[in-house]
């Protein structure tokens, strides 16, 4: 490893590896003319059950479970492994080509909100739930904890992730850097999970909403099939944090939405109205 | 590279390289005790002159130049080199254990805010400047592009600099991954700003404030030295932005705030008063 010296100027020269590979690119912009489809309800989401997928279907149905009607919304997939994310309607709405994307479409003039921790954001403080709205201590700690989560994930999904599991060499050097850093991110959950019921005190917020698709996801559900390298049972104060969210009706149904890989009976491509999750068919199953 | 096999557990058996090896743990908390400092002024900074640290002084500055005596500071200095993010008093601040944290002690009971976006937007809603404060397409706009700084700078600081500049090793798979995000990350910015003055709209925010430091840093002081590498020369309308922001004074002054580092002339270890631009002395310097 140690032979190779970078040239004076990077070009893209050819494909960088991994499964992946085909949706890397150096540039940004649309790569083709195609407008993303409209549905009738307030909320116009483009997305795919990633971990930042499922934060925002599962803020959206943990809204309807209020009763909060202006919540109602059309899911759309977005198959990130063929390039849909690159079409000119989506890259209006997120200019950073990357799902989920909301067309918040409830006012007078449609607002495009993109990044799931601003997603995130824009409902709670939109209907005024799972973030403290005054200012103070405790909105100020759900807020850290939501940053936390947006700065972290990357070396979990970007770093071990795909070191660890998409990458078609495996490279010690990167496996260990960043299992490390991944290991020591649930480390401090588990001792800020040891002293309180939910990330950021004594209520379930969009802290908590932002964390568990990565970090449960990793303790509950053998992301990336790392359960076992790193360890996953000694963060036993995530478990049981896990554990507890993962039994909300809202957050089963919100990790069904846009998923279109894993077990069949779990996929639910599109969601257009609350009773999709009852009327779920092979039909809609197979897209 | 292809040799190599995980094994089923990982474990902690020896440092990882480079400059940063010796700050990387994969547990969280403390490892001695040590109390913070704390100074006269309403916020308590804890950080280190770093594009994350940076954006709070510049921020701290723009709003005492707006005259917001309220936001007058005193800025510690965390020598992250020698593990001071370690410390019993700073993991109390931030249990993540990274630059910056800030206490905000300007209300009854004293608000702990760590992750730098939250920091910032903590203080601009405190003072209802650099985002709108209003619910709308405006607000909506800048936390979208505060959480993009968010999500997508590890790839360029734990990812690109990691491995182009910092890494003990060359390892051409990660230098290729991490500088094509790089340079499609500078070129998302690129055409945003090619329409726009700033990156949300027309007026300067805590959007600019986040992402200044990171890509204005890439594309104007060499961050990494990868400027010939990164052919920063492509991105005009980054360059135009960041010179703009660069001729600010807060600007000038927040990016001095904490450097420990680099140039002497441009290092104020410490900052306790407005008057310590002004006199700030090779012992100062010298710290």
């Amino acid at each position: 490893m140690t032979d190779y010296t970078p040239p004076k100027v990077w070009t893209w020269e050819t494909p960088n590896g991994g499964e992946f590979a085909s949706i890397n690119r150096p540039i940004a912009g649309a790569t083709h003319d195609k407008p993303l489809p409209v549905g009738k309800h307030p909320m116009q989401l483009y997305s795919l059950a990633t971990p930042n997928g499922q934060k925002v279907t599962i803020l959206l149905e943990e809204l309807l479970a209020l009763g909060h009607s202006g919540a109602e919304y059309d899911a759309w997939l977005i198959r990130i492994n063929t390039g849909d994310q690159f079409g000119s309607g989506f890259v209006e709405v997120n200019p950073n080509s990357k799902i989920p994307a909301l067309m918040d479409r409830s006012g007078p003039e449609p607002i495009r909100v993109f990044e799931s921790g601003s997603i995130l954001l824009h409902l709670a403080e939109k209907f005024g739930e799972f973030v403290p709205m005054t200012p103070g201590a405790a909105r100020t700690e759900c807020l850290n904890w939501l940053f936390w989560q947006m700065g972290s994930a990357p070396y979990v999904g970007g770093g071990f992730g795909h070191f660890y599991y998409y990458a078609p060499v495996k490279i010690q050097y990167a496996i260990d850097r960043f299992t490390m850093e991944t290991k020591r991110q649930l480390d401090v959950l588990n001792r800020q999970l040891a002293e309180r019921e939910y990330i950021a005190g004594d209520d379930y917020s969009i802290a908590d909403i932002a964390i568990f698709p990565w970090y449960g996801g990793l303790v509950k559900f053998d992301s990336y099939s790392g359960s076992e390298f790193l360890s996953v049972h000694e963060y036993s104060h995530v478990q049981r944090w896990a554990d507890t969210i993962a039994e909300r009706p809202a957050v089963k149904r919100g990790r069904m939405v846009n998923r279109a890989f894993g077990e069949l009976s779990e996929q639910l491509h599109e969601r257009h109205d609350a009773s999709d999750f009852d009327t779920k068919t092979q039909d809609k199953i197979d897209g």
